[in-house]
């Protein structure tokens, strides 16, 4: 028997549906190595769910790097002081985090270049993508461009890919996706106000997506809600 | 008497020569806000350097953000299980943290974002810049590209710059600006292995560096070595 000579990937997992259907599509080609982030985000019970996540999925290793962005504040997920809103809202909504992706992009490729990854995978989407900047395509090309210049590895000459499979997708086509890949969507928490038990207020902008998801895409809908 | 009206910066400040001098040299035009990191760096007097620099140098605030760059391993400087050579290095050194850069101006720019600050200001330097791949002018332009896609400001129109004003000065050049603008280089941390009370161990690439620099410019070194 020989053992696994798959390219290796780093996937970027918060514990919710998208990046849960990620990390299954990515698992078909790569040795997938999830990195989710301890932001002092409201929805801590995200993280249990990231790990339950990896572990039935079958990653190599799932890391959680502990960031300061609540120093950082201006926005109503990381600052207690900004309400999540419970109806759907023009423009860049108050839940939008400075530089998220940015950020988590730039903790990824220093993973990714410590454990030899050919790609980065990260679950944005440019149909759903309520209103955040750096969830459309010409960010990702942007990123992408800068991590061949930021590396040593770029440097010497390997190229180094951000995937978003997600990127064209419609919520229900995510899930009917990721259920023929055999990902359980009770196990992952999509709610801005999360309980501790990863039970979904079932108002807020990300509640909403993830219910029309399901009603779209006439299956039955596993969300636990308080 | 009218208060500052000046136009707002995100300064990186690390704690050595290249960063306070970039201080100085961006609160002739800004008003500054000093951003360092607490990220398991082994030189970890610079950050006591990095506040008294502030201070001393006039900025309006000092933000030190915790990050987990230990956790992603893979450098002398944040892995003590890799020695820091006491010698120069061809190539990219071991004291190559990856993606440091990026990770930093991520921050940066989410900073940027919250306080509406028009400029980041980075002291990299493409003269004596060690080998390092993120502090080469190519780099620091797509990081611009990039910050403009990323955030809420830059769809709504408004460009933020990254600054490097000592990219093409030599480490003498940056000294002899650094003192007309009355830095004290005496506040400053550059070694890599400094020791608790900020004594420089005289031998690693940033202290030889930092030796010639002075030794170029014909001026006295306040470096204070054990």
């Amino acid at each position: 028997m020989i053992s696994s000579s798959k390219p290796r990937a780093v996937v970027l997992l918060s514990g919710g549906l998208d990046s849960a259907t990620c990390l299954a599509i990515a698992q078909q080609k790569y040795d997938c190595y999830a990195l989710s982030f301890a932001y002092g985000q409201r929805h801590n019970s995200e993280l249990a769910a990231a790990a339950r996540l990896a572990q039935a999925l079958g990653a190599k290793e799932h890391r959680v790097v502990n960031i300061d962005l609540g120093g950082i504040g201006g926005s109503a997920l990381t600052d207690t002081s900004i309400a999540v809103p419970e109806q759907a809202s023009l423009g860049i909504p108050v839940t939008y985090v400075p530089a998220r992706n940015t950020v988590f992009l730039a903790f990824a490729l220093a993973f990714a270049e410590v454990i030899k990854a050919e790609a980065i995978v990260i679950g944005v989407n440019a149909v759903d993508y309520s209103g955040y900047p750096d969830c459309r395509p010409e960010y990702i090309a942007a990123f992408q461009k800068l991590a061949q210049l930021a590396t040593k590895s770029g440097v010497e000459g390997v190229t180094l890919t951000i995937e978003t499979p997600l990127l064209h997708l419609s919520k229900a086509d995510i899930i009917k996706q990721g259920l023929l890949l055999g990902v359980d969507y009770a196990l992952t928490v999509s709610c801005y106000q999360a309980d501790l038990d990863g039970k979904a207020c079932g108002k807020c902008d990300s509640c909403r997506l993830r219910r029309e998801g399901f009603l779209a895409a006439g299956l039955a809908d596993p969300t636990r809600y308080r």
